[in-house]
């Protein structure tokens, strides 16, 4: 092959096919009978690589594959049903041995979720008695729709703050309490849509750009935030501040006084009328309406998923999103604000022996006598109580030990951490995460820029090749240097591999001169590792070739994997290679150029 | 140590411990002699970490690596100087030969700098004689930082083209003339700024950004776009239109008609006083030196870089920001506006035989001769010819082929091409170029939540273990299912991994129990490809071993390389495992396990 790409240069005078002739022909190297060809994959056409993909992207789980197996339309149809509703599954099976259980551990939700509610409302400066409607309503929703067996729906403090700080910065709940309602009430709705969109178009995966400790930073200091605010409750503050940011909160503390209004009896009344649409408060709402409708899909989503793998069940993301965003939808429809799976009153939930979703029936039950009999009696709940409740379920967020072990594991992981801290504590809610988010972006594209290159050498004893760095027992094999591309090559990091793999033969070319070893004749490049590769990698592995022959040496490449082997071969590099330079592993490569480079002797 | 954690978790009542009783510590694998133990790298300190990633990073190319190798103070002085200014390496050797291939070569581009600068400065919006302006101090200046010696300096249409357009949509260059040149040397001179202080930074890699589908779709949109404001010059237009959308250039054909002024005689006069920075322009300034700094910049070192390799010479990629940038500088306080290396020019450079940066020098000359005595000849070049002359440079640029290239290899990079095409077109530059920047950091980050996962199967007759969907003759192992993760895992596909590892397991399973074979009892992932982690990343690895283990698989790693191996051993990841069920590759957890097996029947 390098031959025919000689002639043609020589014809039409091209110069840059040219420096293929500086490749000595003879050089090409003779496959013994034990090599063994790379295979390019089976090559999808556009369409089927799209539908592959697609798959990939937005079904991971195949989640009608119970479905396909049905034989009868009947049973398919069953199926369906099944996995709209995830009550079917469980619920034909519903014994009085489960109620029990289920009914102890609703029991005791509904004794956290009452005061949990009242306090949490009061977070959301929405007047107490809607968060007892927002823990009837949603509950019962997802008893239909929701495919954990363990989540406690219901306000999460952390949304709730996030809610009002965020509607409070532009309207007062004191001034214009009506409109503030309306206002938590359409934002409510909103992040109810936002959430079911994102799960009918199976957009799951946008919440997963919330890192861990991009999460565990923000959870730190909007619970510290939460604390300072619920001062307001322990110090018997009224008007105390809408603001989130650190220092007009601790002013506030020590500036206001007073208490809370009565608390009115009855069953959720409908709000559908209190939506607001074409306010000029559209811009706060939407805003309001994603925030809170991320981070409440974010808590739901990993407090099921967390529970789920406790009793080796799986949570069907996409899907737990839908039950979220309808629950939502129908809550802003009854009077209720933002609600998700809660952290602390699922674990509640799970340690009391629940076994299916019945508890929130139970919970909803008891949440329900009394807000239409028992009311009256939290009239004289103590603001001091319920702050007290609050700040010690939100203390208790606080983990000290994750910066610990981000420092210890991963510093870039620190510092997104530290800015979610920082950023939500000083600055805001959103431009706090939107900077933790952004550094846990930067620190994908790092090595996108520079991906490691690992020098290889034979492990003693074996046929595997591995890093020097790593393996003390590997060594350098004579006449070739091996290197390891660490990372799929985008045009990103072209040309600093050129720059990289140029300086790495250099510097073995002097280190052979001062140990008086032998000099390099082939590169060998394990391409194990290169996942993926673009237009621009391609030409750059072209160029390396090109600089390498102009030095006479050889490039080889070892173990190009499917997607990666195909590209070349469609970009006409695979030919420019030479297929009897692409070997299926190291060891092959190796053993194949040896053996040439001693009959050459 | 399952073992271990068993008895902790029965003392202390853990419930998530107490999932890891259900891997029989029984089933920990015994491992044989010929087994080698998976070692972690030497842990390097976070300050020598640090100091390596910096390296790496800003100083891939170890460009003082010649100053260290020497011994005396003297020479490792002159090597410094000589790396500052190229001219020292390459002039001490210059002979009567060189120059008079030089001289051919100055003379040759002289005749087209003449010309292409009197045409480019029209693209601009500017005075002609600014175009010899700046073909007289920029080469100057190049020659003695300069590492490229092809390059033949002097202004580029596309840059041009893109500074007309961005000054004059605020500012009319035909109504305030003089305070349009001052925008236009203002802007070229932070241009050059920040080019320099790229370069100064050792921050190359931003340019790496702009992909070659992103430049090639904007040169096409580019191209177009001064195409059409070209044929003011064809049909004698002036005023024509200072808009760069498509639909105005057009309208504006069919509206308008006329000519341009005398051409003065003289050198580059000082422009130091020329620049505006209090000014209310500032943003504009700002905005305008970004665009075209970096364009000017990829250009430059694209085209650097092209003819180095041609003549097997690296290019230090920073250095000829330094270069470029500082050009720029003294170019903003002598007259000339934004200048790079050209690419038509420097092709034409290399075509006569240029032998080094001397070409540039003869050039200057000549276009000195010409400014001083020469420029009434030029009062009567006509407008036509002058159009004519941009448009062929122009047309030149856009290559059809890529876009059809692109469509084979590579769908998105095809898309980022259009977008960057269109974009550029019918919206303005700037925008065109975000946006195509923003589909291929896109492109990047998708298999970022999406890592595929390949099913791999032993190459019959040897020791390798590939993916079935590549190799056709890899065959799968009774008992195992062996999984290739084939990307970093971070925390964007954490969820994602443990959805499709259980999916994987839970079809290979319904494909045993279908075809009558042996069921899975381990499960190995193939680590190779998986060159980074984070704390998201390991947790799922230990919840994939965990739901794994509850179904009564064993989970087993094979090949963790370097710093994944340092990630899961620092996170303790690495004791939960068990060093004994992680290996060095696949082959040798197949081995042990299958030993294992037999020696259980």
């Amino acid at each position: 092959m390098t031959g025919k790409v000689e002639s043609a240069a020589e014809e039409n005078g091209d110069i840059e096919s040219s420096y293929f002739s500086t490749t000595a022909a003879a050089q090409e190297i003779k496959k013994s009978d034990e090599v063994h060809k790379v295979p390019l994959p089976q090559n999808k056409r556009t369409f089927r690589a799209l539908k592959h993909w697609s798959g990939e992207c937005f079904f991971p789980d195949d989640p009608l594959h119970k479905v396909k197996k049905q034989k009868t339309v009947t049973k398919k149809m069953l199926m369906v049903l099944q996995y709209l509703f995830p009550v079917l599954i469980w619920g034909s099976d519903y014994s009085l041995e489960l109620l029990k259980s289920d009914a102890i551990a609703g029991l005791t939700i509904a004794s956290l979720a009452i005061p949990q509610g009242i306090s949490y409302a009061k977070l959301a400066y929405l007047p107490p008695v809607y968060g007892l409607y927002s823990s009837f309503v949603p509950p019962l929703i997802y008893l239909v729709l929701g495919s954990s067996r363990d989540l406690a729906v219901g306000s999460s403090s952390i949304v709730s703050a996030v809610l009002g700080s965020m509607l409070s910065e532009e309207v007062s709940p004191y001034e214009q309490p009506e409109l503030y309602l309306k206002l938590a009430l359409t934002a409510t709705f909103f992040a109810g849509a936002l959430q079911a969109s994102f799960g009918l178009l199976r957009l799951g995966f946008i919440v997963e750009f919330l890192s861990k400790p991009t999460l565990a930073g923000f959870t730190g200091g909007a619970a510290i935030i939460t604390v300072l605010q619920q001062l307001k409750g322990l110090t018997g503050i009224n008007h105390f501040t809408t603001k989130t940011g650190f220092l007009p909160v601790v002013l506030s503390v020590f500036r206001h006084m007073s208490e809370v209004g009565m608390l009115e009896q009855g069953l959720n009344p409908p709000s559908i009328d209190m939506l607001l649409f074409k306010s000029s408060y559209l811009m706060l709402i939407i805003k309001t309406g994603i925030v809170t409708g991320i981070l409440s899909l974010t808590e739901g989503i990993a407090v099921g998923r967390t529970f789920a793998s406790l009793k080796d069940y799986q949570i069907d993301g996409n899907k737990e999103m839908v039950a979220i965003g309808i629950m939502n939808i129908v809550g802003s429809f009854s009077s209720c604000f933002i609600t998700t799976g809660s952290f602390s009153r699922s674990a509640v939930n799970y340690n009391s022996g629940s076994k299916t979703a019945i508890s929130n029936l139970v919970m909803a039950s008891v949440v329900l006598t009394t807000m239409m009999f028992l009311m009256p009696l939290f009239y004289y709940t103590p603001n001091v109580i319920l702050a007290v409740t609050i700040i010690l379920a939100v203390v208790g967020l606080i983990d000290f030990n994750v910066p610990i072990k981000l420092w210890k594991v991963d510093k870039i992981d620190f510092i997104a951490y530290l800015t979610a801290f920082i950023g939500v504590l000083f600055i805001s809610v959103p431009i706090g995460l939107a900077i933790a988010v952004g550094i846990s972006v930067i620190k994908i594209l790092l090595p996108v820029t520079r991906p490691n290159i690992a020098i290889m050498g034979n492990v003693l004893g074996t046929q595997s090749y591995r890093s020097l760095g790593q393996y003390r027992d590997a060594k350098r094999v004579p006449y070739l240097l091996i290197l390891s591309i660490e990372f799929p090559v985008y045009f990103a990091s072209a040309v600093y591999l050129q720059d990289r793999i140029l300086r790495w033969v250099r510097e073995e070319e002097e280190r052979a001169l001062m140990l008086k070893e032998n000099g390099i004749k082939y590169v060998v490049l394990d391409m194990s590792a290169v996942t993926a590769i673009d237009i621009s990698g391609i030409d750059a592995l072209l160029e390396i070739k090109k600089a390498l022959n102009k030095r006479s040496l050889q490039l080889v490449l070892a173990n190009p994997i499917g997607e990666v082997a195909n590209k070349l071969f469609i970009s006409e590099a695979w030919e420019k290679f030479g297929s009897n330079n692409i070997y299926m592993n190291v060891a092959e490569a190796v053993a194949a150029i040896t053996t040439l480079i001693k009959s050459q002797k």
